[in-house]
């Protein structure tokens, strides 16, 4: 268990850390995954910015996303989006709730983002819109109580994702690496439905294609590829986490610089 | 007292600094604090691009816009607009003027910036517009005679921000942090107000919103983990101002590529 | 032979790296050559981003798309579209299937890219589309069977590029040079129409300046100049492949930071 | 002379980096002078890319854009932009010609840029256009004849820069450092332009004010500031030339990372 754990967790200040890297999280957002042995808990880093997560940031919560272990570092406000998600949804493995400027146009004027090329299928056929104000009324619009954190829920559904009025969108997986991609071509397919406004009314995928292509990217060979690339972009702009096995690799963190191939990593080349 | 200073001087550098590598700033504009313990008197730089400024170019200045001790370095010729809005408003301890990418269509166009999103609440419901040209006719559209500033001051009244028509922008605050959230946000929701406009007329927030909304950049949460992220990426990119306390370290400026942790910094890991 | 092959494999790598790193490569994309003494054959990469590609990764393919030499490492499923290309296209040399940003909106909107610049004139006067969904119904929108590959070959039939209806493109060259020309000049064209709509009808070029300004790329002049340029980039970005001649210069990879001048290189100078 | 030849040579260099760093010039465009003592000739790179170019590189020309010292390598097929101008306007010191992305959507829907903030007056008032094809025919658009340039030269007449349809644009000025802002203040009035139509009709600038702001970019102030700015970014982006005083600094470029305060630099702290 504790490998299968420390697993987990690096994958997950990883999956912070690529989302901010490619776009989709900024100062903001945040990035869970359920517990890999409890299904009443997840993991969830303290208050931080994706891009600056670190392994001792991660911390346990409930499904009421109160922390297991009581902490004086400060929480995520939003924490209850994650907790409602799982308790709501069993075959959800992670979530991450974000403004990428891509999602923000729809978000804002209301228009649904729709599947425009095979890539972003992975966010489904439609996808369904929240409006806090409708249940809640005036709000500073963040979801901390546990109700506003059940009405998103609702309103996801069984669905991949939903866009949230005037404040951004939050998107499920099957698993972590499921949802990294999942967020990032559905960034790609929102910017390419905007821009292709411009020459004229886009057309969708057919409901067929979009779940044909909807999976592309559980193909073990795009996983395989996507994840390598997003992780040596990282890697390549000095974003990696410092490394915890080695004291002497963590003072020197890696320079932007570097671009490191995984042989040579393999072969431990570098210093 | 000194420390205070001290203090307030590098975070004016880092406000600065931070905003140009944001894309708030370029070659122009320039961000200025109250003085600490004098109200009558504040803090900005020397005329020099806001990316590049240190310690030693920050200067005092009386709120008439003189600096307060005699020097031969030249000065930036749109100071008055700091000097104007300290004497005007007494609340606002920070204020930046800038012609950021995000709002020159708006100051452009002449269309108002409304918050579309819940971080740009912190611009306030409404922003008004100054037009130098009403008053003053034909000028350069600098901002240099006191009755320019004034009359900038005026338009600006008790909102957060003021647009000028084919210029730029300037924007208050009651702190600099609280200036730089709040620059920062409202170039983002320019930027989605502009972007949403293709897919159809954006609603802005409901005012109960907006007012709710508005302070969220005030709250503790956020304050530590924007100005954490805005710093390291600043970091990252090698946009710290070299340090003073060590003649070693200002000898070997930070390589971009380093991302420290503060952790690491705390350890004084690195050389 | 050997020496003639070296060289093709190490510029069809450097064609890969400088695709990704131009933006018109992702982690997703292909670029294949073929082989230099056997028109039966091509080289692509095993299933990798472009970006990371080595010299190693190289495979050698008939024309049926099957490598000569049996191996382990994954393929792309979409090698078809290379093979079906030259067996149709004796004059083809080298061959990119892309997902550019910049083609996106024109391959989702059914729209046209016109040349719209002397530059663009590289994509030919006009260009087709193929929709893989009029001769195959429902699919996840890879091109994987002959069948696919060869639709895709009839519609691209004499041009020089091929739209993909939700998908992307594909550009033919008569070599990888000209093949890295056409795919960047074409994305920037692609940009540059859809920019200019928002001012107007673009004007496209004459037909006699199509023809014309065609083959500027293909002038020794600007071959060198921009083969130059957008290795230095790849090179200042850190994205140059491991040099495999000297097991020292692999084991430090040139920093990012660095910017080799040609004639430093000739000399040496560098470590 | 030799003294004011080399500081002219070096701020040649400069420009070419300069300008293609702020995203004006790419793979194309050149940037020449007039020579400082004799105004019959001018000074222009061999054919390079301008990011690269190096003090050796810059060659001398008659203003028929013959080189003065027969040379083996190859030049700019365009240099006759530059010969005509210098004919037909004393008054001109520098002249670039580019095809910056901003200005593209101009020079293809054939609509003016014009001065829409204060900086954007450098570009004066009105911008003629000029179409090769009107009096030429089909070309491949590339302004090689002297006909063709002297044809050019007319249509920007007493202006500060000419629109060249479906192909780019060549900007005049009174000093490279005047030649240098214009072109990119040109660029960002032309991206502002752009996106405001989003919003409205944009209001250019007052007749007066134009006249007023034109002026801007030549304020000692200004200019100081601006290119203390641009070269900075230059630097840190391992842009600078190598330098030829020292062999040993030659050896060892500057890394990128590095930000060096021009003070840093005059006490020689760095090695």
């Amino acid at each position: 268990m504790p490998d299968k754990m420390t697993e987990l967790i690096e994958e997950l200040v990883l999956a912070n850390r690529i989302l901010a890297h490619e776009g989709v999280l900024d100062a903001f957002g945040h990035v869970s995954a359920r517990h890999p042995a409890d299904p009443n808990r997840y993991l969830l880093s303290r208050s931080r910015s994706p891009l600056l997560i670190e392994p001792d940031d991660i911390l346990e919560y409930t499904l009421d996303s109160e922390p297991v272990r009581p902490l004086k570092v400060s929480l995520y406000s939003e924490r209850v989006i994650h907790g409602c998600i799982y308790q709501a949804r069993p075959d959800v493995m992670a979530v991450v709730h974000h403004h990428a400027p891509a999602v923000m146009p729809f978000a804002i004027a209301g228009k649904p983002i729709v599947p425009v090329f095979h890539l972003g299928a992975a966010g489904g056929e439609d996808m369904p819109f929240w409006d806090q104000h409708d249940e809640f009324g005036d709000t500073n619009l963040l979801v901390v109580k546990p109700e506003e954190g059940r009405s998103l829920a609702r309103a996801l559904a069984g669905h991949s994702a939903v866009l949230m009025n005037r404040h951004g969108a939050t998107v499920a997986g099957g698993s972590l690496k499921e949802l990294v991609s999942r967020a990032i071509f559905m960034c790609q397919n929102a910017e390419y439905q905007l821009r292709a406004l411009a020459l004229g009314t886009p057309q969708p995928l057919y409901p067929g294609e979009v779940k044909l292509a909807g999976t592309l990217s559980l193909l073990p060979n795009v996983v395989t590829r996507t994840w390598e690339y997003w992780s040596m972009r990282l890697e390549a702009a000095g974003g990696m986490p410092p490394r915890r096995s080695s004291a002497k690799a963590a003072r020197r963190p890696m320079p932007k610089s570097s671009r490191v191939t995984p042989r040579e990593r393999r072969k431990g080349r570098r210093r």
